[in-house]
């Protein structure tokens, strides 16, 4: 039999943090300051340092220790990427008690993957994903700050298949988590917050990569002064992003980000016929597009 | 026959500044803290009132008194869009003693168009093309600043009809004048210059513009929250400029704008199908994007 979905107002909870990088420490910082005992998992000796120096001392490397630890804690928070994920689901899966007891939330940016792989090979895992709209182009845990997350928007994805009353609790308690951290957050279905982050997050990154590539000609001019502007510098800031990192994200929502690639790809064709023939409206446009903007960003 | 083209080098300067929004005001300031003589023309008296409040008086209305007043200076900046160039230019011309006398730079974020224009019509003005890389999404007097320029890169396309020691003379004065403003200044070709706009400031603005539109359906959605992060906020705020500035701009730079279009299209097209068939490193994208943008902003 299960215990019930621990929170965090009844007491201190014990939370680990498995993958203490910008996201996770970040996160973790707010839940020590909180009041919660925060232990947590890094693969490496450097990072283990990095985050003792910033106050976050019980932390472990290794699957096994890793394992055993939470054998004591209430809540594990994944700060991996989907892969990692994956990986430490099914050690819980195969642990003889873990899976009854804990409460588990990701960090991932796409969440159709993730809750129909839980759906469909750990459907008894108290399991609900999450995806803090934050970050930073540098990672690891030396790049945390107890702030990253304040005013954050934070999309919380109930898993449909298990108990009503499970489910709610498992919301409640992700979302009391975050607002600990100083983000916003909402429920939504999980394959439409993946439609949405393909407008929103995901297609931008590849049409920032696309922007820079198709830059190149600029590059190499014969001139000593860089041609590019406020809105070059803008417009392709994010491909400074890991790439690594973005290959999983896009891979996740591969049919998603393509549709959008596409979508772009018909508008600009699209555009450039009406700028040939003199057929468009450039400043109805740009009114458009300032509207649009302004209700996406809720301004 | 015509007098020597001023420098700024050999005596305090009368300079008229027709046109003084933000880039014209930005750049006044700045002249007249080097001990120049600045004058003006504006088309509303509370641009008058605004540019008075900042210490530039001397600022006129109307064609007939500008025309007068040019009578006194010795170098004429053009703040204005293209069109009302080529209004002031026709005016320059039609004058006696005006075009023999004045040095004349534009401030027009296209070259070709206007180069060609001049050769064509006026090619005995003493005609330089300038383009600074600077400006807000606001406009008007108001947003002037004295730093607009500061560090930013000024492109300066010279006359190639004229006699080459004039436009030596010409090129010389305009780096001199965006020098004291704080700017760093190359020359090239107009042409070059106009292609190379296209695919590091004007095909991205319609691209943010494309970004946002696309973005319409997470506009309504259900939830009481933006679903975009910094990555949307930054590839979209250029679509907070003006749109009226803009369509002239797309329209004078249109084949390359439409050519640079269509060339995104097509790399969107060719991602997404890489894509759908798994055939694409995005990690790798990411690296030959962080190549070029480092490149193209010689950071």
């Amino acid at each position: 039999m299960s215990v019930p979905i621990p929170q965090l107002a009844d007491k201190p909870q014990h939370i680990f943090i498995w993958g203490m990088g910008l996201m996770g420490a970040s996160l973790a910082l707010r839940l020590k300051e909180a009041g919660h005992r925060v232990s947590g998992a890094v693969r490496s000796s450097k990072s283990q340092q990095t985050l003792t120096q910033m106050g976050l001392t019980d932390i472990l490397m290794g699957d096994t220790e890793c394992i055993q630890a939470l054998e004591h804690a209430d809540i594990l928070v994944l700060g991996l990427n989907l892969n990692d994920c994956y990986r430490v689901l099914s050690l819980i899966a195969a642990h003889p008690t873990l899976g009854e007891r804990l409460a588990i939330l990701d960090l991932c940016s796409t969440k159709a993957e993730i809750m129909a792989h839980v759906r469909t090979y750990y459907p008894h895992l108290r399991f609900i994903g999450t995806h803090p709209m934050a970050g930073k182009e540098i990672q690891g845990p030396q790049a945390a700050e107890r702030t990253l997350y304040e005013n954050a928007a934070v999309f919380i994805t109930p898993p449909e298949h298990l108990h009503a009353a499970i489910a709610q609790d498992l919301t409640r308690l992700a979302a009391d988590i975050w607002s600990i951290a100083g983000a916003h957050t909402a429920t939504i279905n999980a394959v439409e917050h993946d439609r949405m982050m393909a407008a929103v997050s995901h297609g931008l990154h590849l049409n920032a990569c696309l922007i820079a590539l198709l830059s190149a000609s600029g590059a190499g001019k014969n001139i000593d002064l860089s041609p590019a502007a406020g809105s070059y510098r803008d417009m392709t800031r994010i491909v400074q992003s890991s790439g690594k990192m973005w290959a999983e994200i896009i891979h996740s929502n591969r049919q998603n980000t393509s549709a959008w690639l596409r979508a772009l790809a018909d508008a600009a064709n699209e555009l450039a016929t009406g700028i040939d023939q003199q057929t468009v409206d450039i400043a109805v446009l740009f009114e458009k597009a300032q509207a649009v903007r302004t209700q996406v960003m809720r301004t």
